[in-house]
Protein backbone atom coordinates (compact mmCIF):
# COMPACT_ATOMS: atom_id res chain seq x y z
CA UNK A 1 0.00 0.00 0.00
CA UNK A 2 2.33 2.51 -1.31
CA UNK A 3 0.37 5.60 -0.95
CA UNK A 4 -0.50 4.85 2.79
CA UNK A 5 3.08 3.80 3.85
CA UNK A 6 4.27 8.03 2.64
CA UNK A 7 0.78 9.64 3.92
CA UNK A 8 1.21 7.76 7.05
CA UNK A 9 4.83 8.30 7.09
CA UNK A 10 3.95 12.16 6.99
CA UNK A 11 1.22 12.24 9.28
CA UNK A 12 3.61 10.94 12.14
CA UNK A 13 6.14 12.88 11.38
CA UNK A 14 3.58 16.59 11.68
CA UNK A 15 2.10 14.55 15.00
CA UNK A 16 5.53 14.18 16.93
CA UNK A 17 5.75 18.05 16.60
CA UNK A 18 2.49 19.46 17.00
CA UNK A 19 3.11 20.73 13.78
CA UNK A 20 -1.09 20.21 12.65
CA UNK A 21 -2.02 23.87 14.34
CA UNK A 22 -0.26 25.47 11.73
CA UNK A 23 -1.69 23.61 8.95
CA UNK A 24 -4.88 25.47 8.19
CA UNK A 25 -5.79 24.93 3.96
CA UNK A 26 -4.76 28.12 3.78
CA UNK A 27 -1.07 28.05 5.37
CA UNK A 28 -0.93 24.38 2.96
CA UNK A 29 -1.83 26.23 0.02
CA UNK A 30 0.79 28.77 0.88
CA UNK A 31 3.06 26.26 1.55
CA UNK A 32 2.43 24.24 -1.87
CA UNK A 33 3.02 27.29 -4.12
CA UNK A 34 6.69 28.35 -1.66
CA UNK A 35 8.17 24.44 -2.63
CA UNK A 36 6.59 24.92 -6.00
CA UNK A 37 8.81 28.15 -6.23
CA UNK A 38 11.91 26.45 -4.65
CA UNK A 39 11.14 23.21 -7.43
CA UNK A 40 11.23 25.86 -9.99
CA UNK A 41 14.36 27.36 -8.56
CA UNK A 42 16.13 24.22 -9.74
CA UNK A 43 15.64 25.49 -13.53
CA UNK A 44 15.79 28.61 -13.22
CA UNK A 45 18.85 29.80 -15.60
CA UNK A 46 18.77 26.02 -17.30
CA UNK A 47 16.62 23.37 -18.54
CA UNK A 48 18.96 21.00 -16.78
CA UNK A 49 18.81 20.42 -13.12
CA UNK A 50 20.56 18.35 -10.77
CA UNK A 51 18.38 15.52 -9.94
CA UNK A 52 18.64 14.77 -6.61
CA UNK A 53 18.40 18.41 -6.25
CA UNK A 54 14.50 17.94 -8.09
CA UNK A 55 13.80 14.69 -6.50
CA UNK A 56 14.32 16.92 -2.62
CA UNK A 57 12.38 19.96 -3.75
CA UNK A 58 9.67 17.64 -5.34
CA UNK A 59 9.07 15.47 -2.40
CA UNK A 60 8.52 18.62 -0.08
CA UNK A 61 5.88 19.81 -2.46
CA UNK A 62 3.74 16.33 -2.49
CA UNK A 63 4.17 16.78 1.38
CA UNK A 64 2.30 19.73 2.08
CA UNK A 65 -0.01 18.10 -1.14
CA UNK A 66 -0.80 14.80 1.11
CA UNK A 67 -1.31 17.36 4.12
CA UNK A 68 -3.56 19.19 2.54
CA UNK A 69 -5.58 16.02 1.04
CA UNK A 70 -5.87 14.95 4.74
CA UNK A 71 -7.03 18.19 6.00
CA UNK A 72 -9.92 18.82 3.70
CA UNK A 73 -10.90 15.20 4.09
CA UNK A 74 -9.44 14.36 0.61
CA UNK A 75 -8.51 10.54 -0.27
CA UNK A 76 -5.27 11.73 -2.98
CA UNK A 77 -6.10 8.68 -5.40
CA UNK A 78 -9.64 9.44 -5.90
CA UNK A 79 -8.63 13.48 -6.03
CA UNK A 80 -6.83 12.49 -8.90
CA UNK A 81 -7.82 9.36 -10.96
CA UNK A 82 -11.50 11.68 -10.70
CA UNK A 83 -9.55 14.75 -11.66
CA UNK A 84 -8.37 12.67 -14.44
CA UNK A 85 -12.19 11.68 -15.36
CA UNK A 86 -12.59 15.46 -15.83
CA UNK A 87 -9.68 16.31 -17.46
CA UNK A 88 -10.27 13.75 -20.46
CA UNK A 89 -13.94 15.05 -21.25
CA UNK A 90 -11.72 18.26 -21.58
CA UNK A 91 -9.40 16.77 -23.35
CA UNK A 92 -10.93 14.46 -25.95
CA UNK A 93 -8.52 12.54 -27.42
CA UNK A 94 -9.37 12.58 -31.49
CA UNK A 95 -8.73 16.53 -30.86
CA UNK A 96 -5.97 16.93 -28.40
CA UNK A 97 -3.64 14.06 -29.74
CA UNK A 98 -0.10 15.73 -29.71
CA UNK A 99 -1.35 19.42 -28.97
CA UNK A 100 -0.50 21.59 -26.04
CA UNK A 101 -3.09 24.04 -26.50
CA UNK A 102 -5.50 24.73 -23.29
CA UNK A 103 -9.22 22.95 -23.78
CA UNK A 104 -10.92 26.08 -24.59
CA UNK A 105 -8.44 26.68 -27.54
CA UNK A 106 -8.81 22.73 -28.69
CA UNK B 1 -2.24 -0.53 -4.29
CA UNK B 2 -3.83 2.86 -4.42
CA UNK B 3 -0.80 5.03 -5.51
CA UNK B 4 0.03 2.97 -9.06
CA UNK B 5 -3.60 3.19 -9.48
CA UNK B 6 -3.51 7.02 -9.70
CA UNK B 7 -0.29 6.58 -11.22
CA UNK B 8 -1.08 4.27 -13.98
CA UNK B 9 -4.41 6.66 -14.75
CA UNK B 10 -1.77 9.59 -15.27
CA UNK B 11 0.35 7.58 -17.37
CA UNK B 12 -2.75 6.52 -19.85
CA UNK B 13 -3.91 10.00 -19.66
CA UNK B 14 -0.82 11.65 -21.12
CA UNK B 15 -0.01 8.59 -23.53
CA UNK B 16 -3.28 8.62 -25.37
CA UNK B 17 -2.74 12.06 -26.12
CA UNK B 18 0.91 11.63 -26.94
CA UNK B 19 1.92 15.02 -24.55
CA UNK B 20 4.83 13.12 -22.70
CA UNK B 21 6.55 15.24 -25.74
CA UNK B 22 5.89 18.29 -23.92
CA UNK B 23 6.33 17.02 -20.25
CA UNK B 24 10.17 18.04 -19.96
CA UNK B 25 11.04 18.42 -16.27
CA UNK B 26 11.59 22.12 -16.53
CA UNK B 27 8.10 22.38 -18.30
CA UNK B 28 6.80 20.10 -15.39
CA UNK B 29 8.53 22.46 -12.73
CA UNK B 30 6.77 25.27 -14.19
CA UNK B 31 3.00 23.72 -14.73
CA UNK B 32 3.77 22.36 -10.99
CA UNK B 33 4.24 26.32 -9.72
CA UNK B 34 0.95 27.17 -12.37
CA UNK B 35 -0.70 25.06 -11.04
CA UNK B 36 0.00 25.76 -6.90
CA UNK B 37 -0.98 29.59 -7.95
CA UNK B 38 -4.32 28.30 -9.04
CA UNK B 39 -4.90 26.38 -5.89
CA UNK B 40 -3.59 29.50 -3.55
CA UNK B 41 -5.80 31.54 -5.78
CA UNK B 42 -8.77 29.72 -4.25
CA UNK B 43 -7.82 31.44 -0.76
CA UNK B 44 -6.65 34.82 -2.28
CA UNK B 45 -8.79 37.08 -0.49
CA UNK B 46 -10.25 34.91 2.31
CA UNK B 47 -8.36 31.62 5.08
CA UNK B 48 -12.02 30.03 3.48
CA UNK B 49 -12.26 28.09 0.38
CA UNK B 50 -14.48 26.18 -1.43
CA UNK B 51 -13.22 22.66 -0.66
CA UNK B 52 -14.75 21.27 -3.82
CA UNK B 53 -12.32 23.96 -5.73
CA UNK B 54 -9.59 23.16 -3.52
CA UNK B 55 -10.07 19.72 -4.47
CA UNK B 56 -9.85 20.05 -8.16
CA UNK B 57 -7.20 22.67 -7.62
CA UNK B 58 -4.84 20.06 -5.58
CA UNK B 59 -5.37 17.20 -8.02
CA UNK B 60 -3.75 19.17 -11.06
CA UNK B 61 -0.50 19.77 -8.59
CA UNK B 62 -0.32 16.22 -7.63
CA UNK B 63 -0.97 15.19 -11.32
CA UNK B 64 1.68 17.41 -12.59
CA UNK B 65 3.94 16.20 -9.37
CA UNK B 66 3.69 12.42 -10.58
CA UNK B 67 4.68 13.37 -13.74
CA UNK B 68 7.74 14.86 -12.97
CA UNK B 69 8.38 12.11 -10.37
CA UNK B 70 8.17 9.69 -13.46
CA UNK B 71 10.13 11.40 -15.44
CA UNK B 72 13.41 11.54 -12.78
CA UNK B 73 12.93 8.39 -12.48
CA UNK B 74 11.49 8.54 -8.89
CA UNK B 75 9.54 6.23 -6.91
CA UNK B 76 6.83 8.89 -5.15
CA UNK B 77 6.62 6.56 -2.20
CA UNK B 78 10.47 6.27 -1.81
CA UNK B 79 10.78 10.20 -2.43
CA UNK B 80 8.38 10.71 -0.01
CA UNK B 81 9.50 8.63 3.18
CA UNK B 82 13.44 9.25 2.81
CA UNK B 83 12.58 13.73 2.71
CA UNK B 84 10.59 12.60 5.98
CA UNK B 85 13.61 10.94 7.35
CA UNK B 86 16.04 14.12 6.69
CA UNK B 87 13.70 16.17 7.39
CA UNK B 88 13.21 14.53 10.98
CA UNK B 89 17.13 15.53 11.29
CA UNK B 90 16.48 18.67 10.54
CA UNK B 91 13.61 19.10 13.28
CA UNK B 92 14.26 16.74 16.01
CA UNK B 93 10.93 16.57 17.76
CA UNK B 94 12.69 18.29 21.45
CA UNK B 95 13.11 21.04 19.77
CA UNK B 96 10.59 21.60 17.18
CA UNK B 97 7.31 20.72 18.90
CA UNK B 98 4.95 23.36 18.46
CA UNK B 99 7.04 25.55 17.04
CA UNK B 100 7.00 26.63 13.13
CA UNK B 101 10.19 28.23 13.10
CA UNK B 102 12.54 27.20 10.22
CA UNK B 103 15.62 24.26 11.09
CA UNK B 104 17.84 27.08 11.32
CA UNK B 105 16.45 29.54 13.75
CA UNK B 106 15.36 26.66 16.31
CA UNK C 1 12.28 60.81 -12.62
CA UNK C 2 11.72 57.93 -9.79
CA UNK C 3 11.73 55.06 -11.86
CA UNK C 4 13.98 55.48 -14.45
CA UNK C 5 16.22 55.67 -11.12
CA UNK C 6 16.24 52.11 -9.97
CA UNK C 7 15.27 50.92 -13.97
CA UNK C 8 18.65 52.44 -15.07
CA UNK C 9 20.17 51.17 -11.51
CA UNK C 10 18.62 47.50 -12.35
CA UNK C 11 20.06 47.72 -15.87
CA UNK C 12 23.69 48.81 -14.86
CA UNK C 13 23.81 45.95 -12.28
CA UNK C 14 23.27 43.45 -14.68
CA UNK C 15 25.70 44.79 -17.41
CA UNK C 16 28.35 45.15 -15.18
CA UNK C 17 28.01 41.32 -14.48
CA UNK C 18 27.35 39.96 -18.00
CA UNK C 19 24.43 38.18 -16.99
CA UNK C 20 21.45 39.46 -19.58
CA UNK C 21 22.78 36.57 -21.14
CA UNK C 22 20.63 34.59 -18.79
CA UNK C 23 18.00 36.81 -18.98
CA UNK C 24 15.55 35.53 -21.52
CA UNK C 25 11.97 36.41 -20.78
CA UNK C 26 11.13 32.28 -19.98
CA UNK C 27 13.92 32.61 -17.19
CA UNK C 28 13.04 36.24 -15.93
CA UNK C 29 9.60 34.65 -15.64
CA UNK C 30 10.39 31.42 -13.62
CA UNK C 31 12.74 34.27 -11.78
CA UNK C 32 9.85 36.39 -10.78
CA UNK C 33 7.89 33.07 -9.56
CA UNK C 34 10.54 32.00 -7.55
CA UNK C 35 11.04 35.23 -5.81
CA UNK C 36 6.89 35.50 -5.24
CA UNK C 37 7.53 32.25 -3.39
CA UNK C 38 10.38 33.54 -1.68
CA UNK C 39 8.15 36.82 -0.79
CA UNK C 40 5.04 34.44 0.20
CA UNK C 41 7.27 32.47 2.29
CA UNK C 42 7.02 35.80 4.69
CA UNK C 43 3.49 35.01 5.72
CA UNK C 44 3.92 31.57 5.68
CA UNK C 45 2.53 30.40 8.91
CA UNK C 46 1.10 33.97 9.96
CA UNK C 47 -0.55 37.17 8.34
CA UNK C 48 2.23 38.83 10.15
CA UNK C 49 6.04 39.51 8.78
CA UNK C 50 8.85 41.04 9.87
CA UNK C 51 8.23 44.56 7.50
CA UNK C 52 12.09 44.52 6.65
CA UNK C 53 12.05 40.93 4.90
CA UNK C 54 8.76 42.07 3.44
CA UNK C 55 10.62 45.16 1.40
CA UNK C 56 13.86 42.65 0.77
CA UNK C 57 11.85 39.75 -1.06
CA UNK C 58 9.49 42.41 -2.67
CA UNK C 59 12.71 44.57 -3.71
CA UNK C 60 13.29 40.98 -5.54
CA UNK C 61 10.16 40.26 -7.18
CA UNK C 62 10.12 44.00 -8.28
CA UNK C 63 13.75 43.52 -10.05
CA UNK C 64 12.93 40.54 -12.15
CA UNK C 65 9.59 42.49 -13.41
CA UNK C 66 11.92 45.29 -14.69
CA UNK C 67 14.17 43.20 -16.78
CA UNK C 68 11.20 41.75 -17.78
CA UNK C 69 9.78 44.79 -19.12
CA UNK C 70 13.36 45.95 -20.66
CA UNK C 71 13.35 42.75 -22.56
CA UNK C 72 9.66 42.91 -23.97
CA UNK C 73 10.43 46.54 -24.73
CA UNK C 74 7.65 47.42 -22.56
CA UNK C 75 7.44 50.96 -20.63
CA UNK C 76 6.44 49.86 -17.41
CA UNK C 77 4.77 52.84 -16.65
CA UNK C 78 2.72 52.51 -19.67
CA UNK C 79 2.23 48.68 -19.10
CA UNK C 80 0.05 49.18 -15.57
CA UNK C 81 -1.81 52.17 -16.71
CA UNK C 82 -2.88 50.38 -19.52
CA UNK C 83 -4.26 47.40 -17.90
CA UNK C 84 -5.64 49.75 -15.09
CA UNK C 85 -7.54 50.84 -17.63
CA UNK C 86 -8.34 47.34 -19.25
CA UNK C 87 -9.48 46.52 -15.46
CA UNK C 88 -11.32 49.30 -14.77
CA UNK C 89 -13.48 48.13 -17.67
CA UNK C 90 -13.39 44.67 -16.30
CA UNK C 91 -14.50 45.88 -12.89
CA UNK C 92 -16.96 48.81 -13.13
CA UNK C 93 -17.16 51.06 -9.65
CA UNK C 94 -20.89 50.66 -9.19
CA UNK C 95 -20.80 46.61 -9.86
CA UNK C 96 -17.45 46.23 -7.70
CA UNK C 97 -17.35 48.70 -4.87
CA UNK C 98 -16.23 46.47 -1.73
CA UNK C 99 -16.75 43.29 -3.22
CA UNK C 100 -13.80 40.80 -3.57
CA UNK C 101 -15.45 38.63 -6.64
CA UNK C 102 -14.29 37.80 -10.20
CA UNK C 103 -15.35 40.37 -12.60
CA UNK C 104 -17.02 36.81 -14.09
CA UNK C 105 -18.81 36.70 -10.74
CA UNK C 106 -19.84 40.32 -9.98
CA UNK D 1 7.09 61.57 -12.71
CA UNK D 2 6.43 58.27 -14.54
CA UNK D 3 6.35 56.04 -11.45
CA UNK D 4 4.12 58.45 -9.59
CA UNK D 5 1.77 58.55 -12.52
CA UNK D 6 1.47 54.50 -11.82
CA UNK D 7 1.32 54.54 -8.63
CA UNK D 8 -1.38 56.98 -8.64
CA UNK D 9 -3.49 55.46 -11.18
CA UNK D 10 -3.22 52.27 -9.56
CA UNK D 11 -4.12 53.76 -5.82
CA UNK D 12 -7.25 55.67 -7.44
CA UNK D 13 -8.20 52.32 -9.10
CA UNK D 14 -8.56 50.37 -5.75
CA UNK D 15 -9.95 53.59 -4.01
CA UNK D 16 -12.75 54.19 -5.76
CA UNK D 17 -13.47 50.31 -5.69
CA UNK D 18 -13.19 50.28 -1.88
CA UNK D 19 -11.02 47.31 -2.24
CA UNK D 20 -8.21 48.13 -0.27
CA UNK D 21 -10.47 46.52 2.76
CA UNK D 22 -9.20 43.04 1.26
CA UNK D 23 -5.80 44.42 0.59
CA UNK D 24 -3.54 43.04 3.63
CA UNK D 25 -0.10 42.03 3.07
CA UNK D 26 -0.96 38.76 3.05
CA UNK D 27 -3.48 39.04 0.35
CA UNK D 28 -1.44 40.82 -1.63
CA UNK D 29 1.30 38.77 -1.39
CA UNK D 30 -0.69 35.42 -2.05
CA UNK D 31 -1.86 37.77 -5.24
CA UNK D 32 1.90 38.65 -6.14
CA UNK D 33 2.56 34.64 -6.39
CA UNK D 34 -0.85 33.94 -8.09
CA UNK D 35 -0.14 36.81 -10.43
CA UNK D 36 3.80 35.27 -11.19
CA UNK D 37 1.81 31.80 -11.55
CA UNK D 38 -0.29 33.37 -14.65
CA UNK D 39 2.89 34.84 -16.54
CA UNK D 40 4.50 31.76 -16.02
CA UNK D 41 1.33 30.43 -17.74
CA UNK D 42 2.69 32.18 -20.64
CA UNK D 43 5.72 29.87 -21.02
CA UNK D 44 4.21 26.67 -19.83
CA UNK D 45 4.83 25.03 -22.81
CA UNK D 46 7.23 26.70 -24.82
CA UNK D 47 10.65 29.35 -24.39
CA UNK D 48 8.26 31.45 -26.82
CA UNK D 49 5.19 33.65 -25.69
CA UNK D 50 2.58 36.14 -26.71
CA UNK D 51 4.31 39.32 -26.15
CA UNK D 52 1.14 41.07 -25.38
CA UNK D 53 0.21 37.92 -22.75
CA UNK D 54 3.72 38.87 -21.27
CA UNK D 55 2.75 42.36 -20.93
CA UNK D 56 -0.60 41.96 -19.67
CA UNK D 57 0.25 39.44 -17.10
CA UNK D 58 3.54 41.25 -15.73
CA UNK D 59 1.16 44.40 -15.40
CA UNK D 60 -1.11 42.86 -12.72
CA UNK D 61 2.17 40.97 -10.78
CA UNK D 62 3.36 44.59 -11.16
CA UNK D 63 -0.07 45.71 -9.90
CA UNK D 64 0.02 44.06 -6.53
CA UNK D 65 3.80 44.38 -5.92
CA UNK D 66 3.30 48.63 -6.20
CA UNK D 67 -0.26 48.05 -3.62
CA UNK D 68 1.98 46.04 -1.36
CA UNK D 69 5.08 48.45 -1.02
CA UNK D 70 1.98 50.80 -0.36
CA UNK D 71 0.83 49.13 2.31
CA UNK D 72 4.34 48.54 3.76
CA UNK D 73 5.06 52.03 3.44
CA UNK D 74 7.88 51.17 1.29
CA UNK D 75 8.93 53.58 -1.74
CA UNK D 76 9.22 51.26 -4.45
CA UNK D 77 12.52 53.30 -6.00
CA UNK D 78 13.84 52.94 -2.49
CA UNK D 79 13.53 49.32 -1.88
CA UNK D 80 14.82 48.48 -5.33
CA UNK D 81 17.86 50.76 -5.63
CA UNK D 82 18.88 50.06 -2.00
CA UNK D 83 18.17 46.07 -2.82
CA UNK D 84 20.76 46.44 -5.77
CA UNK D 85 23.44 47.98 -3.28
CA UNK D 86 22.76 44.60 -1.35
CA UNK D 87 23.26 42.43 -4.04
CA UNK D 88 26.02 43.97 -5.40
CA UNK D 89 27.68 43.53 -2.55
CA UNK D 90 26.85 39.76 -2.54
CA UNK D 91 28.02 39.75 -6.12
CA UNK D 92 30.88 41.49 -6.60
CA UNK D 93 31.47 41.76 -10.48
CA UNK D 94 34.60 39.77 -10.43
CA UNK D 95 33.45 36.91 -9.05
CA UNK D 96 29.91 37.60 -10.71
CA UNK D 97 30.81 38.58 -14.21
CA UNK D 98 29.12 35.87 -16.59
CA UNK D 99 28.28 33.25 -13.65
CA UNK D 100 24.95 32.45 -12.97
CA UNK D 101 25.75 30.70 -9.72
CA UNK D 102 24.17 32.10 -6.50
CA UNK D 103 26.04 33.92 -4.72
CA UNK D 104 27.07 30.92 -1.95
CA UNK D 105 28.57 29.33 -4.40
CA UNK D 106 30.72 31.75 -6.81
Amino acid sequence: MVWETSSAAVRAFVQEREWSQFHSPENLAKSIAIEAGELLECFQWSSDADPSEVRRELADVLIYCLLLADRVGADVDELITSKIDENARKYPVDRARGRSEKYDRL
